[in-house]
């Protein structure tokens, strides 16, 4: 199938990432790109670089605010006296209704949720060519593919409509559906990266017109915590239109497919013309999350279940971090995908 | 006056604070208690310690499942391998209905606000023994002095119902506007720190009981950036029960001196027969956050302007860092309080 990537995502290179008070390196690396397009590549996908599509669909999904926020708050960060190289948060507001500060760092504060969606001086451009992917592939379908897959990068189903985190700054996945749904395809959005796709959640939640559905290793011990508990159904016209599927750390191949026939069912029931699959790889045994234990078998038979569903489908490139298993993860998931299409 | 403080006070030694994307050193230390203590006995003012009041009076104020994290956390987090020293949050849930965490990690993001309030050892006594200071002072003008102060260290005007900040874990100020409460008295809180009482505005916003009424500089580019605008006026049965003078950057005492005739007359208008004063000190000219530029003998003209009310005041020590003028700002404002009051 068509792969599209966007040469800028490489621009990307965070560094600083604070888990259990420490700092770490960061694993959401440009290095992700050679291995995924490598992988496609080597199993005989075309590459293809996007159109650009400008900025309108990014502010279908994400607030005015927000995107000058991300283009600009580098700039203005390092013009602080004494400022660190990254622009990392250190104070939150307890809801999105708390005042829009002025400054920096109070703006720092109120877009990004935590400490691992550092911005540097190319974020903005990387995040904004990932995004293009994303529209790129939505728009394949449109002109008729059966299935393509987006290789974006930074990665985006942990940023909400205002809100970065978790390696994610704009949501390519809901970017996509808004794109589907715009040129009235009825949407469903199908998450299977290791975490909770919270950002895309977020932005459909009170929406009756996209199904989002997202199986994930349990928040109750794994990031993002606040979000991805079965109780979580929607609200008021997205009541009952989002439905979470959390696992127990450390579940392997037989608990996530039958995770997925629950997803599949409550898809069929929502009669999609068009899928987006929110594609995260680091549910894998070797990822260095370690949440759960999918083999490179198992994602060929995710791949080949959501494909029966038979709907023109878009994947799109969430998680999923340097391991042995990561390019043999992909193209077993591509290929079979491929493969159990209608 | 009589000056009530609980030797646990001290324990509490904060290590690391993020600014700027920096980590720097506490402004927040032990030292604090040795230079409020020292100027209050060399103004004649006697020092005495609370009795113990338990922790009836802190559950009236925060939520169950937050007292428990503050007593409980830095156990549970020094058993994460590789965990800091300090208990550090990462992750912020976007609104305080988010689903609530089982882990150590998502309940420190929960449970704080900022980089500014790590949990060391012993944080969780010191706070508890600040706390009872505050306990304390409310009742000493219950048993019919006009006026005390608790000098409260950890302070506490940040900190929210569920919700630690900005050097704070439990709010002293709360806690004892609640004691005078529960003995009927009608209570007004009138906040002087440099900072919005971020936390005080909180727990109060939404009930007509408490006024609260908070000087501070202008948080669209200052601490704690979402707090303190002056178009914040409560909510439902709150509504009209919170005033915010915010006032411009590096203003002296002239400025501070203009909003206090405002904050009282919004005071007065209350008619309450209890006052509590949040009494931060880094208003001050010498303090090292520089927000603002009140002189000793500015510190002396407000505390006569609130004196100036008569009613029976309990003064709660919240912020006011190490500077040349810490300890002569104390003994000026509690000497002209005294002299002033009728």
């Amino acid at each position: 199938m068509k792969v599209v990537f966007h040469e800028d995502s490489r621009r990307h290179h965070p560094v600083s990432f604070l888990v259990n008070g420490v700092m770490r390196d960061c694993l959401e690396v440009p290095e992700r790109c050679d291995v995924l397009l490598g992988a496609a590549r080597a199993a005989g996908h075309e590459i293809v670089a996007p159109d650009e599509h400008g900025r309108g669909p990014l502010a279908a999904i994400h607030t005015a605010e927000y995107l000058q926020f991300l283009e600009h708050i580098h700039t203005r960060w390092r013009r602080i006296e004494g400022a660190s190289e990254e622009v990392l948060p250190n104070v939150h507001p307890d809801s999105r209704r708390a005042g829009y500060p002025k400054s920096a760092a109070g703006q720092a504060g109120f877009h990004m949720a935590d400490l691992a969606c550092p911005i540097g001086a190319e974020t903005w451009r990387a995040a904004y060519g990932s995004a293009q992917a994303a529209i790129a592939g939505a728009r394949l379908l449109l002109a008729g593919e059966r299935s393509a897959y987006a290789l974006c990068r930074p990665p985006g189903h942990h940023a909400f409509r205002d809100l970065a985190g978790g390696f994610c700054y704009l949501n390519n996945t809901a970017i996509a559906a808004q794109v589907l749904r715009d040129a009235s395809r009825r949407v469903a959005v199908l998450d299977v990266d290791l975490h909770h796709g919270n950002g895309t959640q977020g932005i459909f939640y009170q929406r009756g017109d996209v199904l989002t559905v997202s199986i994930h290793a349990d928040p109750a011990r794994f990031y993002p915590f606040f979000w991805g508990h079965a109780g979580e159904r929607g609200e008021g016209p997205g009541l009952g239109q989002n439905l979470n599927l959390p696992l127990e750390r450390g579940s392997g191949d037989a608990v996530f497919l039958e995770a997925l026939e629950a997803a599949l069912v409550r898809i069929r029931a929502h009669a999609p013309d068009a899928l987006v699959v929110a594609l995260g790889l680091d549910a894998s045994q070797t990822d260095p999350f370690g949440g759960l234990a999918v083999t490179t078998d198992g994602f060929a038979r995710i791949a080949e279940a959501i494909a029966g569903l038979g709907l023109p489908s878009l994947l799109v490139q969430e998680g999923g971090y340097l391991s042995d298993e990561l390019g043999a993860n992909l193209a077993a998931f591509l290929g079979a995908f491929e493969a159990a299409a209608p």
